[in-house]
């Protein structure tokens, strides 16, 4: 079955491996949707030469950087992606030369380099399926938008080269269910778990939630509170910022689909 | 006041900072009991060329070596051991070289170099605060003796040059109890969190209870069920087996008094 013939409905029931398949055979799309119940993933690439201090950044930064996987130098498979390339298997790739945004392709092999070492991490996909599981509306979701993001004022701890701003991602909640969405997605660190922040958006050097320097902004429902996790869009803020030689992200909505279930993540 | 003039009520009052203080100026003692509500960690550190193989070691093997802090290159403090060093804060250090013991010493400044990278890794005496404060036995603390560790038959994931078996801790908990004490120690994934292996020690290769590989055998109360954790001595297991040049660690049961609560560490 070719992606323009599915519904929503086909693209749930894909199996990761079937789904990777499509994204290589040169299908571009978001993979919101894709593959209930399994984890997607962040994609951030380094040469080896600063992949020790993006280990030691993802390390220091859990809540931006949860970190599901990391390949060895060269490596472009592993348990998550059984039998794919990280190369080719997202449906599209964001190419960073010293911090600049140098192209997006649906390929990366031609930009990639035989010493990249590729981190995975978390995406708040898993825990949005929790919050809606769970009666939290997700109004992105609702208003078919992406997620609004925002630089903030809050800096990640630097590590090495690496250093630049926390990024967060901001879904309204109903007021009477903000407890509810703390308790329920900080039962998932893997996946940037609880909330950093609640309420006022200047106090974390968010000037206008209208307008997000990622994503779509939303509309906010009457007696819904602004509530922010870290983004996992951080990495990229901070490659722009910290500016090393090569980087090479999935575009953002665009990401890895993983063999790994979304519930493997949850604790306790 | 000396260490000698202390009882247990004065160790655990101790704040980490004076803990550290007394350690430095030369106090070789194990650290269970201090600073009540702070946290311990391991410490292993090795030279820069082989930290970046370690930290992914730690990223694949969470359980074993769930990290709470790695200082850069050279450092030898951090917000965990405020205004202390790393080098001479712990009570006792052992020294490998090419994977064997070579030393044991009150103060590593000898053998540092200024090109070691340091990872501080949780320690499971803040989930056993945390079993005994909800009614759940810990043997070895009742019997005052060290907990028992094994190597196991179950492969760590290596990493780079570092590979090797992992390490558990056992703890036997009443039957009535296991379900307690696996969801209370689900609570602490950055100190070892869940047990690994519930039952017949024979299943994950340790022949025999009484023969412990570290530590000390514990008896097994009538009706009690062999609890098993991953432990902070893979590490040392792993240096053994994967032989780097230099590896610094604590010495067993002396660990790093840190300035972190035990709580910043349970979820959700």
């Amino acid at each position: 079955m070719e992606l323009t013939d599915m519904d929503d409905r086909d693209k749930a029931k894909l199996t990761p491996a079937r789904a990777r398949e499509l994204f290589r055979g040169g299908a571009v799309t978001p993979t919101a949707g894709f593959s209930r119940g399994h984890a997607q993933a962040n994609l951030i690439a380094v040469p080896v030469e600063d992949a020790f201090d993006f280990l030691l950044f993802a390390q220091r930064n859990p809540k931006p950087c949860p970190l599901l996987g990391v390949l060895e130098p060269g490596q472009v498979s592993s348990e998550l992606l059984t039998g794919g390339d990280i190369r080719t298997d997202l449906p599209s790739y964001r190419i960073y030369r010293d911090g600049e945004l140098v192209d997006e392709v649906p390929d990366a092999t031609g930009w990639w380099r035989d010493d990249m070492v590729s981190f995975l991490i978390g995406c708040s996909f898993t825990f949005e399926s929790a919050l809606l599981d769970n009666g939290v509306p997700v109004a992105h979701i609702e208003q078919n938008r992406n997620v609004p993001m925002y630089r903030t004022s809050i800096d990640t701890v630097p590590a090495g080269r690496f250093a630049g701003p926390l990024v967060v991602s901001m879904r309204p909640v109903p007021a009477s269910q903000v407890a509810d969405a703390v308790r329920i997605t900080s039962r998932y660190p893997a996946v940037h778990g609880a909330p950093v922040h609640v309420g006022d958006p200047g106090a974390i050097g968010i000037p206008d939630l209208a307008h997000p320097d990622f994503g779509e902004a939303v509309d906010l429902p009457p007696g819904a509170v602004p509530v922010f996790w870290a983004c996992g869009v951080t990495p990229q803020a901070v490659v722009m910022a910290s500016r090393p030689a090569l980087a090479i992200s999935h575009s953002p909505g665009h990401m890895l689909v993983t063999d790994a279930r979304d519930l493997q993540y949850q604790v306790p």
